[in-house]
Order: structure tokens, then C-alpha cells, then sequence
């Protein structure tokens, strides 16, 4: 029997994952298991998209555009430019997902064995996009302390190598909830010009900022115009997630035509999720106004609730729906799996993701967890009721 | 400006691309063009399968399994079943298109510096996704002299290295229409087994079998049932090429599993192309027939009225539904450019694909194109009326 590749024994196994058999097997016991654990917003999809569906009148489903469909580029063109982004339609690639935008800005901006530099904690899926490609993922510490906030450009440079190639940000952030600054992200800059690196910026919550805040795309950085890649993606944008239409954005001529040809290799983007993505983006402002204050409300009920329990803390975030949370226990994958496995409070318990998944650096978040507040704060008070009486009977409560 | 990647430097621009710009600026002519140069068929997708979309009746489009959906899983299984193929819903996997099926098979089995071996002329987008994992493609030739047959055995021997990790072959073939028998089938098992490879097979065209002749698939190919993959997709089946939906089928558990950890990376194939495709398998027998006989008519047609003009020559295709065909040219590169640029009759065009995307040996395929039998036979009489007429005329005829 062959041998499978190296590439593929070390793509991690999601810390998550490991928890789903102890789910299903307390939903099997008939335990409701309140899902804090993933972005899967229970938000529904603008009825406005799910329409345009339904009036689907074609007889034949043909490949596209590979770029993705004009209209639905010059689309999101004008949306970027109602956000004082100059983006036009030949900056833009639609890609399956954010994951493929990643994952192609990956391939063309870096050589196997390149280095990039990650603030931790991140999203997990970027280490695997990166060993998928070959692309190693420096990191630095970002702290709960300091809410999570940009290390200082000193940590970066104290990382910077001859094979640094890159830096990668997601902003706001999954899974802190941070969102840097326009003043950070000018900062960053300096450094990307500095080593003539690339900026990656995931800002697939970009509507998602409280507070009077104001999200700062890195598109916005004049002064390193051509070294900025942005990725994007309508599934929280629009609760849309299972239609896989995301995009990338550069004004980097020569990424975008190297990407295309990656792009060209796998055909096109779906052509349904384009219909539906499409419509999306003329849904009645209400819509985007209601998600958002829905969420508004969500995160000030979690995050208070999180500070009133007994040595948890939780900074509060500024845009997302996340929250990386600190915990008074022993180990968070200990932890999450004794809440699956073998504590119930009023027939129910609460399934959250061990923050040890969004940590490179082992060690590092053992007493953390993240919470995605994608619930309704019904159910969300049910989740955190769990989570409060859970901390007091822990065994290994610290 | 950073630069972009060696990757994607060497990503190759097909040949086919290159004369999109010809093609759009002979239609800005008011020429009209005969699209014989991709495979995007003109029949209508089951009206079954459309009208599931229709009747979408979900308020949210959320995440789906990273495996696929069961339900759909489940369907396909019994698919295969019906062929004798003894596969059940752990087999299998549901992918973005084929592409990202080849695509994940490729980083799972495959090491960077890998080589895997593909008879010429082959599929051009394989060479794409090897370039982005890093693996060396290694041809051996088929030839149009031989109706493309499977190469002999020793001439795999021959090319075989230390790094030589796979075999990979179109059965039916794209471009080249070869359907390979059982026997050559179980001849390559029998090379794969004594170098212990991989053995993959893109079976897209499955359904598209001509003369009475038999698929054989390599999940049949028992003495090496832990060494294929069979790549699949409902884009030709279904006429469907715009949902992104395909498959990739193992009774490996351990690539399985790997692939499985790749696909949770990108979180899941598209949800709405996935309810097409499920639908699309409940179309009644009819659909299948009537696509089939309206392929063989177009076959047939296409066939015998290449064969009849003069110093032409196309081996009679059994299976998908291209055919490479060898013409009296000095270059196909220049004679699919001169018929877009120069050429018309009646007002129209042919665009055709030069075969010279389809070999990796410099210089071969230089008299050969690839024509694709998608549209109705009226247009293809027409389309090969052009050629017919262009071959009289074109300045470079050999």
C-alpha cells in the first residue's frame, strides 16, 4: 500500500474536530449541545438572494467566468467604493470562498519554504493553506492582556528573515475579535515597505465593528499600494456560508494575473453562490442594519455575562462575533471535552473551541477558549447558564 | 514590489487562452464563432435538477459537511453500485468540481518532487495542479497513429524513477477520446502493484461510452483496490459544469482521512450546486439516453466528415466526446489564430484548441487540434463547413 504525503500527515486535525464524536454521542444521550464553537451564524440568508434562486430561469448551468462573472465583480466593485475603497472589477477575482482566496494568494506570492508572519492567536485554517503550499507560518504573540492588540513592530522584526515573504492579518479578527487601528495598520505598513513584503488581510467581518468603531481596510494603504492583498467573502457578510463565493482584491496587476491562472486550472467559482452573492449585495439596508445590531446586542450580553463569572475574563472585541476568553481552568481541550462528555445542566451543555487550535506556539492558550456568539441571546443565555455552572463543579478548575 | 512566485511563474498560460482575445475581436467583427475549442456542452441540464433549486425552501444557506452532504454521498453510492462498482458513502467524498478532486489527490499522495506519470496527450489543467503541489509530471506517448492506445507497459517501465509515486490517466480520455479496454486497465494494475503507486483515474466521461464498448473503472481493479482514486464530477453527466460539484472515490481509508483534513481546511463544497446534484441523479432514464444518443449522432457526424476531407484524419473516438485530429498544417498554434484572425466563411468562424496544450513534450502535437463535438449537429455543420473551407485556403497548409 503507497504511503500518504508528508503534507498530509502534517496537516493538523482541528482541535474542534477532535470534539465532534463527544457531540454527537451527548445529543445521541439526548443532551442538547449548544453550539459556541464554530461561525455558523444562525442569522438568516436575505430573502432578497434566496429569491433570486428561486426565479432561477436558466435551462443549462455552464461554467463561468473564471475570474468570476463580470456583473457580479462590477457589483462588488461599487460596494468597495461606497466603503472610499478605489477598487474596480479587474482588481477583483471571485474565488470559492475565502478559503480559496487564501489559499491562491498563497501559491503566487510565495515559494515553498517562505516564511510569513501571523499574529497569534489566528484563524486555524491558515496553517493548514500554508502547509499545503509548503509556506511556513512565523508567529508572534498578541495578548489577552493587552486586548489582543498588534505586537509592537519590534516583535516583528525580531522574527524577519531573509525568507520572510509575507505578513498576514485578519481584521477584525477571527478568533480575538480585535480590529486594529488605522494607526496599527500604518505601522505595519512601514515594516511591509521596509522588507518589501506582501500584506495579506483577511477582513471577512469587515461589517461586523462596534462601538462607533471604523473598519480600516489595508486596501486604504496608499503607501504600499502593490503589496496588498485583501480577502473577502459574502458567508458572514450575508449568513451565506454554504454558497462558497468569496473574493480577492489587489491592485498588484501581476498578482492578479498570476492568480487568474490558478483560478483558470480550476474553471470557475460557483455559478449558483454568484447568483445568490449577487442578489445579496441589493438587500435593503435594513438587513445589514438588523444582522448588525442583532450581533451589537449578542456580544454586550456575552461579553458581560463572560466578566461577571468568577475568574473568567473576556476583553471586549470590537468587531467580529468572536471572543477568545480566558478560563480559571487546568486545560481548555480537557476541558471542552469534559463538557461533552460528562456535565449537563438542565438537560443541555455547551460546546466551545479550545483555544490551543488557534495557537501555533505550543503551551500557548491552555486556559483559553473561543466563543463565537452566533447564537440568539435566548439561546445564548442557555449556552452561558451551562457554562457558568460548568465552571463551578470542574474538576480541574484552577 | 514584491514578487510574485516561481510557482506562479511557471503556472502555464494555456494555449486555448491565448486566443481569446482573437476570438473576442473576430465576434466585435460581427464574425460569428464556433466554439469546437472547450468542453461546455450546450444540452440542457435535467429539468429535475433545475426545478430542486426552484423550490429552494431554506431561509439560510449554512455550512455544509466538509465530506459532502450524506444524503448526497449516500446517492452517489448507489450510482456506482448500479455500475457494479461496490463503493458505499465512506468511499467517497464531494469536491468543488473535479479539479479540486485532482487537486486534493495530488497533495495527499504526493510529496513536492514527486513524479507521477501521464500518457500524452493529456487534460492541460493536469499540469496545473501538479505545478501548484510541486510534483513532476513525467509522459510517455500515446499517438494518433495507434488511435491513442494505452503505451506499452515497458515504456512506463522506462520513465520510472526512484521518485515515480503515480500513475494518472482520462479513461474516457480528454482530449483524446481513447477509451482504455480492460485489459490495458489491468495491465497498468499490474505495474502499479510491482512499484507499489498510485493509480488515478479521471472518469468524468464515464458516462459517455460509445459502440457498444464497456466502462471500466478502476475501483473494479480489485488486486490494487488500496492504490486508486477515481476522480468524478456531475458536470458532463448532468451538463452541469457550473455547479463546482465533483467527487473523488477511494476504499483507501487513509487517504480517505487525509483528504478529509484538506477539505475541512476549505470547510465544504458549494451547498446549493450539491442539492442540483442530488437531484440531478433522480432524472429519469430518458435524460441519460437522450444525451447519450444526441453525443453519438454529433460523434458520428463530426467523425466521418473530418475523415472525408482531404489530408485529414481523426481516429474514431469511443468515449467522451473530443477527438484530437491531425491536420495538413505547418502549426495549430498558428493556423486556431489565423482562422480567428483572418478567416471567415458565411460570416462565421471556427475556434478550435491547439493540441500543443496537450502535450508536455516540446514540438509534439504540432499538426493536431482538438475538437470537442459539443454543439448540435446544424452548428457543427456549419462550424465544419469553416474548417473545411479554411483548410483550403490557409497559407500554411503542409
Amino acid at each position: 500500500m503507497p504511503e500518504i504525503s508528508i503534507r498530509g500527515k502534517k496537516l493538523p486535525e482541528s482541535s474542534i474536530r477532535k470534539l465532534v464524536p463527544f457531540a454527537d454521542a451527548a445529543k445521541e444521550r439526548g443532551t442538547h449541545v449548544f453550539h459556541l464553537n464554530i461561525g455558523q451564524p444562525d442569522i438568516k440568508t436575505p430573502a432578497h438572494a434566496i429569491e433570486r434562486i428561486k426565479n432561477f430561469d436558466f435551462e443549462l448551468i455552464p461554467y463561468g467566468n473564471s475570474a468570476g462573472n463580470l456583473s457580479y465583480r462590477t457589483k462588488l466593485a461599487k460596494y468597495y467604493q461606497s466603503h472610499h475603497l478605489h477598487v474596480d472589477a479587474s482588481n477583483i477575482l471571485v474565488t470559492t470562498g475565502g478559503s480559496e482566496a487564501i489559499s491562491f494568494a498563497f501559491k503566487a506570492c510565495f515559494n515553498p519554504g517562505d516564511e510569513i508572519i501571523i499574529p497569534e492567536p489566528f484563524y486555524a485554517n491558515y496553517l493548514s493553506f500554508a502547509q499545503e503550499s509548503d509556506i511556513v507560518i512565523k508567529t508572534i504573540p498578541s495578548t489577552i492582556e493587552d486586548g489582543f492588540k498588534l505586537p509592537s513592530i519590534e516583535k516583528f522584526r525580531e522574527v524577519i528573515t531573509e525568507k520572510t515573504k509575507g505578513i498576514f492579518i485578519c481584521n477584525p479578527s477571527n478568533p480575538t475579535g480585535y480590529l486594529y487601528s488605522e494607526e496599527e495598520l500604518h505601522s505595519l505598513a512601514s515594516i511591509v515597505k521596509e522588507y518589501d513584503l506582501y500584506l495579506i488581510s483577511d477582513e471577512v467581518y469587515n461589517e461586523f465593528v462596534y462601538d462607533g468603531k471604523k473598519h480600516c481596510s489595508v486596501l486604504s494603504l496608499e503607501e504600499i499600494k502593490e503589496h496588498v492583498i485583501m480577502i473577502d467573502s459574502v458567508s458572514k457578510h450575508f449568513s451565506a456560508c454554504g454558497v462558497r463565493i468569496g473574493s480577492l482584491v489587489s491592485f498588484n496587476k501581476q498578482v492578479i494575473a498570476t492568480i487568474l491562472k490558478f483560478a483558470m486550472a480550476r474553471l470557475c467559482p460557483p455559478i449558483l453562490g454568484q447568483e445568490v452573492a449577487e442578489a445579496a449585495f441589493d438587500s435593503p439596508p435594513e438587513y445589514i442594519e438588523g444582522v448588525y445590531q442583532e450581533y451589537l446586542k449578542r456580544r454586550n450580553y456575552c461579553i458581560d455575562r463572560l466578566n461577571q463569572m468568577k475568574g473568567v475574563y473576556a476583553p471586549m472585541p470590537q468587531g467580529a462575533f468572536y471572543s477568545i476568553v480566558k478560563l480559571p481552568i487546568d486545560h481548555c481541550d480537557k476541558f471542552c471535552q469534559w463538557l461533552l462528555e460528562e456535565f449537563s445542566f438542565n438537560n443541555a451543555t455547551v460546546m466551545l473551541a479550545p483555544a490551543t487550535g488557534f495557537y501555533k506556539t505550543e503551551g500557548a492558550g491552555v486556559d483559553q477558549v473561543r466563543i463565537a456568539y452566533v447564537l440568539n441571546t435566548e439561546d445564548l443565555e442557555k449556552a452561558l447558564d451551562c457554562l457558568e455552572e460548568a465552571l463551578k463543579i470542574y474538576p480541574g478548575r484552577k
